[in-house]
């Protein structure tokens, strides 16, 4: 395994332009897409009178933009409606990398940053963008709950960022020390962060007795 | 289990103040602590020409203050160490919530937001500072490492941004469904996101026979 390094150029600028460690930058269409497609969360910049703010917020990939929903009532929503600059990352950590030294210590972990202005899904492709937040968190979960109703459908903000400037970077494997350090009396190798599922838990109203729902049993490990 | 409720109030102003779902805003110093400490990378936004951008970063609580560290090369790195307007988001994804709507569908996790001005740790300071990013990312390990050379230290920047201003939230326990959708056929609950650490993987480059070192077997799982 070897820090990997990839090429080809879908939406990179000046401004999404890898400088740390470009051997890192990945930049194909499927690598950008699976990043985002094991993520649950995305955390969400914007600026508000000269301050950043950066907010967690759930987040599905839909072809190529990045659907994410909030209340109609929250600050970050409203800005994000009103189209001005954000900035999406995804980060998910795969491992920790011990080198032999603290300098060549790091992470293994694949991230995303897209850079862009949203825009607000229409009432008329509301309910198709939240069907497909819903199965992207919870594959198969839609298909079995009510519809929403227009109260809760108007309480809701959708937008969609598009996937057109983005940054992706992958490291992963073994640690790169240098070769004088390679003699030091010390393991060296990678301790790896592993995301499941655990055992459902029902709540506590439940007015019937149902085994959790065989949908879930097939969710994907890996994700968070 | 029902959605966390605390009070008091460590660093909150007006600009940290929870909007959305006060019920879920903790402010005690402990529950503060606690999140920031399960957190192995936070989200550093920045403002550059007016557009926010938000970088992942490894991350260590020392005291009353969030110790980040990165290249002296790096336009972030650059930025935080001019104390410009800096938002560090950490969040922990604790579990899917499955609500009998999509609309009550949520998800349990823990967050804090750090708003302010980062400083640059000191010369004097900062072989201390990059032996707590070590020991809180990699228990047990620091001892066995050579020091860092002088070469390594002038290529690092270390800063803390205070823990002076900031918001906490913690959303935990079962699906909150009105009263009317109670009866739906459907199973609700709650599906925990779980975060363990994995077999280690020695490096290819390993010049000796060794077991990897048993304080990474003493490793707290849950960590992300």
């Amino acid at each position: 395994m070897t820090a990997s390094t990839e090429s080809s150029a879908p939406g990179s600028t000046a401004r999404t332009r890898v400088r740390r460690l470009p051997e890192l930058a990945a930049q194909d269409r499927a690598t950008l897409h699976a990043v985002l497609d094991d993520a649950l969360v995305a955390t969400v910049a914007v600026v508000d009178d000269g301050q950043p703010y950066a907010l967690p917020v759930a987040c599905a990939r839909d072809g190529e933009r990045l659907l994410l929903h909030g209340s109609t009532g929250s600050r970050l929503f409203r800005l994000l409606a009103a189209g001005v600059p954000a900035c999406v990352t995804v980060t998910l950590v795969d491992g920790l990398v011990l080198a032999r030294s603290a300098f060549e210590s790091s992470m293994n972990y694949r991230s995303v940053m897209v850079l862009g202005s949203s825009a607000v899904v229409d009432e008329a492709d509301k309910q198709a963008a939240m069907r497909r937040l819903t199965e992207h968190l919870m594959p198969g979960r839609w298909a079995q709950l009510r519809p929403p109703t227009r109260k809760e459908l108007a309480a809701t903000t959708v937008v969609a960022m598009p996937l057109a400037e983005c940054s992706v970077k992958v490291s992963s494997g073994d640690p790169q020390d240098p070769d004088e350090d390679l003699d030091a009396p010390v393991w060296a190798g990678v301790v790896p962060v592993e995301h499941s599922w655990g055992e459902p838990l029902a709540s506590a109203d439940l007015r019937f007795d149902a085994e959790p729902p065989a949908y879930v049993r097939g969710w994907r490990h890996g994700r968070t």
